[in-house]
């Protein structure tokens, strides 16, 4: 499948080739390399330099077991994970050092904080790429955030966002399909897609084989049922939203009134 | 300032040397390039591949002014403004067409989608400056969500997460400044540092020339209260979670019983 053409440059084309990793050589990432792509993390944008987040960084074999558990043992032979963590715990530090009050202890900050650290870990990951290194963002950061916020002994005020697992790929990897880009682009305004255009936009993401075989073997009617029924159900989906608000409040994040 | 070495590769160097561009030239991008660089976008990891996220892409003049006032004329120069929305609307109706339900009106999914919406546009921004554009972050987009919502007729179910202002770039641009890399990494678990760790971490930042001069021009006592005091105080914070919040709920994110 032809991600790109002709007129990509050699960045554009990484980024189009972008494949996730989910099984891992036995090698490891040496630490030069690893703060060389964690450095390139940090030069992303963010919001007011102020730099509100923290990478932990998981590289011993025992610590990797136990927070690979709260993953539901994703990865599990990744070198390295590294979370991502929105933080305004060393800003407010720094600040009251100086006289300043405590100010970003609300929810625009926990959002300011979950973008720049997404940013952060977007640049980590180009890096890693560039590097010859393999990564798989692990959504279940989101399921598990206390329980990985008190395995990483974060503080108040720093709260988990992204867990990466990293290292060289080993086997196989498969490009993803995407949606075409008139599904997600949108000129001026909102555009108002007919039923005809969804089943369209819809259509190849449908008859991708390795999403058929998914549905076969999931023996679902079909692959939105498959997202519905059986990975993200509706229930678990708002089970997860209520402790997730609760963990955002009890880091401190929740101070709106 | 030396920001990487000889060990950096391209790409390490492109994301070393990222400089936020707030003056553009009068030179329009056109639609191949634009397109290019979404397309590297879309290429970005995101959850469950269900890219629940869309861009909305200004170029009309009139209503980049629109848009452009809502973000309080900043970077009123740029030729492009691209809104990058976290949007599940797409995702509901492929299921409803489908026969599976509603799932994704809750919380995680605002979060995976604030998360997926960050992603693609860093892709977007690296491949950007890899074409010789620039670009610069607007996180007005939180202040004025409802009302940009409202300009961009985002139906329920999307929500503005990040505007980039994008174009190229005209006259001078610096490089920020960073906090060290061993402020923000943490090896196995948070390091409590003490306070004279977190003042040899800014130290850097307190003196940097840029900086020393907006302590001056303000009026403040030092670089902290530049931030609490003026840029982004407690009161202001709040009144914007409390509006965000708002507008997260009458977006349909929030049923989470």
């Amino acid at each position: 499948m032809a991600v790109f053409n002709d007129t990509f440059n050699a960045t554009e084309r990484l980024l189009a080739e972008h494949r996730s990793v989910r099984r891992f050589a036995e090698r490891e990432v040496d630490l030069a390399t690893l703060e060389r792509i964690l450095e390139c993390g940090m030069r992303a944008s963010n919001t007011g330099n102020m730099q509100m987040y923290s990478v932990v960084v998981t590289r011993d074999k025992e610590r990797l077991k136990s927070l690979g558990a709260l993953h539901y043992g994703q990865c599990a032979t990744a070198p390295v994970m590294l979370t991502v963590c929105a933080d305004v715990e060393r800003y407010h530090r720094w600040c009251q050092l100086r006289g300043a009050g405590v100010c970003y202890d609300n929810f625009l900050w926990y959002l300011s904080g979950v973008i720049d650290a997404s940013l952060c870990a977007q640049n980590i990951c180009v890096a890693a790429e560039s590097e010859g290194l393999g990564f798989c963002y692990l959504g279940t950061v989101l399921y598990n955030a206390k329980a990985i916020a008190e395995l990483l002994k974060l503080p108040k005020g720093v709260s988990p966002v992204i867990t990466l697992a990293l290292g060289y790929p080993e086997g196989e990897t498969t490009l993803s399909e995407r949606l075409p880009l008139d599904a997600v682009v949108h000129y001026e305004e909102y555009r108002a897609d007919s039923d005809a255009d969804i089943e369209r936009q819809h259509r190849m993401r449908e008859e991708f084989p390795f999403n058929r075989r998914m549905v076969e073997e999931n023996g679902v009617e079909n692959l939105a049922k498959l997202f519905t029924e059986k990975r993200y159900p509706v229930d678990a989906n708002r089970a997860i939203s209520r402790a997730l608000l609760d963990e955002i409040t009890r880091s401190g994040f929740m101070n709106n009134e």
